[in-house]
């Protein structure tokens, strides 16, 4: 299957790239996480006809031979381009010829807010997730790189850890073993395997934000800083993602010894770092229907806590008003006529 | 003082920009970190004759006049360029001349490993601390898109908050009140003041990282994701230094409950989520002397407790061996001639 002349062109062993794509795969599905979809044997990959998707449904029809475990491969075809059915008949043949025991194509029609990039997403996750069903397992191809790209794009946001951390990779349904693969990796798999992934036009299409990251802002960095900045970018994220989850555990705990009926106690929450005390003001006002909080909101009610100088309420999106009485905070919500009166 | 032309194009009202910058200095000097510093009036404002820092050296001055504070500008002439001495007698006066009580040219000898910038850089810092003296502040113009540039710089370490989360506002001697307050608005400042700043030829020269950061990196990100990329990196780095913070709080506690004697006990460490437990390590182990530590020995030790199969010892680098046994970890030095037999 393998095409000797370019795997030596690459100067690496033969499917040097495959056994690295395929020890990703095993080494998540390994994640106790992952125990429940493979006794129930639904696990599918997600399969474009790009090299990363490819080289995954290869992997995942490998690792699911050796344990008895039927992939199936799942192709979203969402008809913006002419001819995308044939690109999608064409790619779930490929997963097939690759190992994979079926392949579907599921059409979806692409509309609704924000953009054809986050249409496109929406209807691509929401066909997955309702094909593959409840208790179900569904590999996604992203690489090293893909990590990298979502990082940087989460600069603009700048709201911190949360912006930063990336993508996870397992969060059921999805599962991406391929985070810690760069795509150089995959693309090697292909030629390893002989099989010719599809080029997607919007990849090269300088109207997205991701394409440009790719295309100009990653080689930029990467000049600038001397080399290394996917795998930074991508320890980066993980380390963010750690971190993040260590504080919203130690927020869970400090909320419990807070939380008085609907209120908070201010003297659970004195002694806390801000960045905790934050966290549990976000979960508290989110858990209670306020949404669309800045940090700057944030910040305000903390001051409640962390610089108290017996002043008034703060405002938040909705009508909502939280105050301090009796060494509580309290949340008040307001016709939405009175807000910021 | 003001040149009411320049302001006029600039569409604000005059001083504006002053005004900005001497709140920015108000705001900082009235962390109560900063209290000990203005009693014992030893408070200087570090000047380069560049627009951030004559902005800063006329805010300190006016501040101070208005405490009964006498700030003092320190000029560090690095003696890197022909005509540095004149660079920093004109830097010196042009402090003097927007109200520092005095002025004091402080010329360096710039040598040792790491590179020019690095060298320059040990160098100033040495003097201003040197003359600024113990229980002094010095107050330094680092903008809000110096910070944005720090961040990006960051990236490619890879090593998670630690490293995007840039300069702190208050680290004394150090204090840096203009963090969030962006280089348009100390050089709209200093068009208010009626003072010509020295333009660094350093802050051309692409051999720099930072220099290419501030003019290629930068501009090209605000581009591609459409803007507010400094404010949102500043941001995001001003999280990340709370968040780091509230974590290394907490894994000060759980050491306390940890430490038995030179050993750390495993069951005070179990229930504790990794990001924490990693620093708790971390912070053992710096203070055992054991240093080049990167992110993945700290994960080896980790997994001494998070995933116990009964493995053996973790070596670490200066000949350091971390092993488990009696549900405690152990430090053990090693004869380097015997590290990692």
């Amino acid at each position: 299957m393998a095409a000797p002349g370019a795997v030596e062109r690459l100067s690496r062993r033969p499917l040097d790239a495959v056994l690295e794509v395929r020890r990703a795969v095993r080494t998540l599905l390994a994640d106790s996480a992952c125990a429940a979809p493979l006794r129930s044997g639904r696990v599918y990959v997600a399969v474009s006809g790009g090299a990363d998707s490819l080289a995954l449904a290869e992997a995942a029809a490998h690792v699911g031979r050796r344990r008895d475990l039927t992939v199936g491969a799942l192709v979203v075809d969402h008809g913006l381009q002419p001819g995308s059915a044939e690109v999608a008949a064409r790619a779930a043949e490929r997963a097939r010829n690759l190992g994979v025991a079926t392949a579907t194509v599921l059409p979806v029609a692409v509309s609704g807010p924000g953009g054809p990039e986050a249409a496109a997403r929406r209807a691509r996750y929401a066909a997955l997730r309702d094909h593959a069903g409840p208790g179900s397992l569904v590999l996604l191809g992203h690489t090293r790189d893909d990590q990298a790209e979502t990082v940087l794009l989460g600069l603009g946001r700048g709201s911190g850890s949360r912006s930063l951390a990336g993508m996870r990779p397992l969060d059921p349904p999805w599962a991406r073993p391929l985070l810690d693969v760069p795509r150089s990796v995959t693309s090697a798999a292909c030629v390893e395997l002989g099989v010719s992934p599809w080029d997607d036009p919007h990849n090269a299409d300088p109207r997205f934000r991701r394409v440009r990251v790719r295309h100009e802002v990653l080689p930029l960095l990467e000049d600038v800083l001397a080399g290394g900045v996917s795998a930074a970018l991508a320890r980066t994220a993980r380390q963010l993602r750690e971190d993040c989850d260590a504080l919203d555990a130690v927020a869970a705990d400090v909320a419990r010894r807070a939380e008085v009926g609907r209120d908070l106690s201010v003297a659970a929450l004195a002694g806390v770092p801000p960045a905790v005390r934050r966290r549990v003001l976000r979960t508290w006002l989110l858990g209670a229907g306020v949404g669309d909080l800045s940090d700057a909101h944030l910040r305000s009610v903390d001051a409640l806590v962390g610089r108290w100088r017996g002043q008034g309420g703060v405002f938040l999106p909705g009508g909502a008003e939280v105050s301090r009485a009796h060494d509580k905070l309290t949340l008040n919500r307001r016709q939405p006529t009175t807000r910021g009166s």
